[in-house]
């Protein structure tokens, strides 16, 4: 049934715009955690993410134990210790300074994985293009990104890390792709300005020679 | 400078769950643009997306001509057709129903690419997965979904179409990878459901089976 939907004003489309530049990859978290309920509803909302033929393809693993947890932190210091083995002079310096995870402290963590083997959607625009599975699980990795900072809440997405190995010390089938592992809590503290540009890494740019007209 | 961010409400929370509830991809526009100011503004949002290492890597090709558009449309057709042709049974009657593209009509046409070669971030956080250029592009695309539907625009994201021709057609360099093509414009029918819900394609399914605990 078409109905008309509802209509979005300029005091709700400005508090998105803030959402959106508050929104942070973040690393230092507070030990204690979010409610569970919290945690619930903000999944419920990232399952609204568009997906391939409305295939939903996101699979969770949520990592408790301190085992898999130890995996998954000695998974990202061997491969953070090859990137930074493989900076230069000054740069090297300052990526040595960089905190690049939260694996230690965040109160919950999830390895969010596609399964490629889905057959729900019945293959809808996947045929030129498979890795478009992927990008649905990255959209919803983005819906819970702004869902959780609305509710306080900061996310970070590490992705230095070997995924094969993160699916073989999780024992997730063969046919789930890593596409990001997620730490989530309360935030230490609140930036508007991305830690990276912060410290010096990469700056923001602007978005002009972005766009060509054809 | 560490500030305190913005609060967002229950009331502004509870928007934004229902912003989520009603994006959609659209595939019916109408054919009145909209006003080039808020095509800026809704790209300048999209932004501030995450990005790996501050990357920034998406790179946007406008498609205003006719020449263009019909090589878009035509590759298109001929994906589409060769899509339909695997279809089996009644799901190939279903199939042929559905509308899978606004690309007759659509005022705006974007093809989105990431920019594999891009320097900006130094490599941070792409060494073993250097996917994460092509998810940080992804995400820039989910937030101008947001932020264009909050405006009342409809966007609609085209994957029923051969990748590298796009590009050739579009003359974009090698190095640039094609994400999405999107038609934005006003859509001629809000609906809360999926329209591949309405047809009988796929319905949503729930979480639960989703989450695995180790």
């Amino acid at each position: 049934m078409n109905r008309p939907g509802p209509v979005f004003d300029v005091h709700f489309r400005a508090e998105l715009a803030q959402l959106m530049r508050w929104r942070r990859d973040v690393r230092r978290f507070r030990a204690d955690p979010a409610p569970e309920e919290l945690i619930d509803h903000l999944l419920d909302l990232a399952q609204l993410a568009p997906s391939v033929g409305n295939s939903q393809p996101w699979r969770l693993i949520r990592v408790e134990s301190a085992e898999k947890r130890a995996a998954i932190r000695d998974n990202f210091l061997a491969c953070n210790a090859e990137a930074l083995a493989e900076q230069q002079g000054e740069r090297a310096a300052l990526y040595a300074q960089l905190k690049l995870a939260g694996l230690d402290k965040a109160p919950l963590q999830l390895a969010v994985f596609c399964d490629r083997a889905t057959t729900q959607g019945f293959g809808l625009g996947t045929r030129t293009m498979p890795e478009m599975l992927d990008y649905s699980v990255v959209g919803m990795i983005n819906m819970l990104w702004l869902a959780a900072r609305a509710a306080g809440l900061g996310l970070g997405w590490i992705s230095i890390l070997d995924p094969e190995k993160v699916r073989l010390a999780l024992e997730a089938p063969e046919s789930f792709k890593l596409i990001g592992f997620l730490c989530l809590g309360w935030p230490e503290e609140e930036h508007v300005e991305p830690e990276l540009a912060r410290c010096g890494w990469q700056d923001r740019t602007v978005l002009g020679r972005r766009v060509l007209v054809v």
